[in-house]
């Protein structure tokens, strides 16, 4: 059997891209991309490498996507090693076969289908590709889209290719995110030994009024396209280690993944004022990694829910769970985003893999989508 | 000006006792004890160097003290190195010089006065001496204390020279300890993504509000001799440093210093319950450190006061505040047990320093104290 979507993923699983080094795998999507007529525009920062393709004019349609990987945790444990792609029982193995070098191949594959049989289609077809994704992304996707809104460059539609399905290639689509903002507070107490507690000021002691309100506390209900806003708390310290000495700080640091009902500015105002309502001499850092976005149901998620339903006997459902993606950055065009992808069962673990005829059915997807928006 | 308490504090000075290492200064109090009659039984353990001296027989009065200092922190802050004594302004400064070399040498001072005066005394005068207090002390007091009782020693008052002076010496005795008691409480929780809270089980968030009540619990009122029961969370630790991780346990170590009113499985069962009422899974390893003891008024009380009140224009405020110290340990044979020594202002730190009048007091109201109790 060849297949062009599973040989394409098979020579980029073969380049070990660990974040935020690309390996070379731009360099083959370029080429792949050049060859059916896009204008490509590198677009590196630092060590991070991107790149900005085109084809055509008018309403834009972007597939966005990375082509870095997460380490591969224990070599050893594999079945076959993770840079060499190995298919068995209709899997594909390797690392990013899910996340998300098989979309990568996808996208390509239904794009040289598509431009095949309809050279001269209407609308720009594009592509916004970064090798940092993975990491901490600060030049990947974001740098592009600053570069791209600053000559206004329009952009209307985006499909994310991040591995957004369940149990079936297209069961879930994102259609939205929500925010993610982090909480580092720190508690200012007297440090003091155990037995002279009069002399001393024991931040935890203080801070466990507010924190159990903290943890008590409803953010919000969520809204139609949203569930409730969750706080969680992931890091608390104190102490010297010592079971004789009454600590001087605590730090506690808590994470909101948060939805459109919220903004940071709430949020912060929110924990600031139960803070000092329960009068703690205290100081917090926030830290916003994303806002919350969502795309309604419009053209876009109207195109991406019929090409699933005309390959898959099923509608999918539209989720905005989970962690954060770039469609965060490239929802600032003011773009519809949505993300759709293979599935996600085992992304970032031993013995990644992706259905081989998922990949296909994806091909096939996403070349709908194409047929729907930019034709 | 030659005064032998001073002579001999300095000579112990300059003998540099990190615990458990005696150096030499047991040998040197042996020495002298055993020019005036004295029997001594050294009970070495391990590396820690103990003895058991006496002479006469009859009602018991035993002086206890230890060899060992805490180590000198940064040498080079002290105005003269840690193990040269030096006399400035009639204060005599060194490692040990308050805690509590100084005691050593007005006890043995106090005895060769005692001895000389009375040679035929009634009861029985003698030494526990240790050279491990200040690190584990496991083979220190306590094990001279199991050998003395496994033979049926009686030891009817003790004086223990710990630094017990704030600002003029006797103008505090200790006439009992609180207990320590240590919890290491580890509430067992589910790891799992920020994102997904639902699929996870925050430890944090589960046993606040146990903490909370913990934190706000009235243990006890305290008695005529203790103030009240205190607990200090002396470590909070969870979480794995990343802020989208839930944390899969969360470990709180806390610490009771408790009066007589308290016992340890009382407390213990307080606690078991509080946290097994608000259905955490948890495992607490339990620590006794001391129990509480106190030595009511009676005739060792009424001796120290005595003593203090002869050559102090003062009457001794009795207290059990404070750490622990090895008169726990003593007060099991029961023995009435007290503390006095010199002011402790400066134990433990850089230039630790005593007033060279108050060890000259002290050596007479030690005198004085034996004069009540075995002449």
């Amino acid at each position: 059997m060849s297949c062009p979507v599973l040989e394409l993923t098979q020579q980029l699983i073969k380049r070990p891209s660990l974040s935020p080094d690309d390996s070379g795998c731009q360099a083959l999507m370029i080429a792949r991309l050049r060859a059916i007529g896009f204008t490509i525009e590198p677009m590196n920062f630092g060590a991070t490498l991107n790149f900005w393709a085109w084809r055509g004019e008018g309403k834009t349609l972007a597939f966005a996507g990375h082509t870095d990987v997460v380490p591969e945790g224990n070599a050893g444990s594999w079945s076959n090693p993770p840079f060499e792609p190995a298919l068995r029982d209709g899997m594909l193995y390797g690392r990013g076969a899910a996340d998300m070098k098989g979309s990568l191949a996808a996208m390509i594959v239904a794009a040289e289908r598509f431009v095949a049989q309809h050279p001269h289609h209407q609308g720009r077809l594009a592509f916004l590709i970064t090798s940092d994704e993975e990491a901490t992304g600060a030049d990947g996707t974001i740098k592009v889209v600053e570069t791209l809104m600053a000559r206004n460059e329009r952009l209307d539609y985006c499909l994310v290719g991040e591995p957004s399905s369940h149990l079936r290639v297209g069961d879930i689509v994102k259609n939205g995110r929500r925010g993610s903002l982090t909480a580092t507070l720190t508690v200012h107490g007297t440090q003091g030994h155990v037995a002279y507690p009069h002399l001393a000021d024991n931040p935890v002691h203080r801070a466990m009024a507010a924190l159990n309100e903290l943890v008590a506390t409803t953010w919000d209900e969520g809204n139609a396209f949203f569930p409730p806003t969750t706080m969680q708390i992931a890091n608390i310290h104190a102490g010297t280690g010592s079971n004789n000495v009454i600590p001087g700080e605590l730090v506690v640091q808590f994470n909101f993944r948060f939805s459109t009902e919220l903004t940071e500015a709430g949020i912060r105002s929110r924990v600031e004022a139960m803070m000092a309502r329960h009068g703690l001499r205290y100081h917090i850092d926030w830290w916003l990694s994303g806002r919350p976005f969502i795309t309604p149901p419009g053209e876009l998620v109207d195109a991406v829910t019929n090409a699933v339903r005309h390959y898959q006997d099923l509608t999918p459902r539209l989720e905005t769970t989970g962690g954060t993606s770039d469609g965060r950055f490239i929802a600032r065009m003011g773009a519809q985003v949505v993300e759709l992808g293979p599935v996600n069962a085992t992304i970032h673990k031993v013995n990644e893999c992706v259905s081989a005829a998922d990949l296909q059915l994806l091909s096939r997807m996403y070349q709908r989508i194409m047929e729907q928006l930019v034709l």
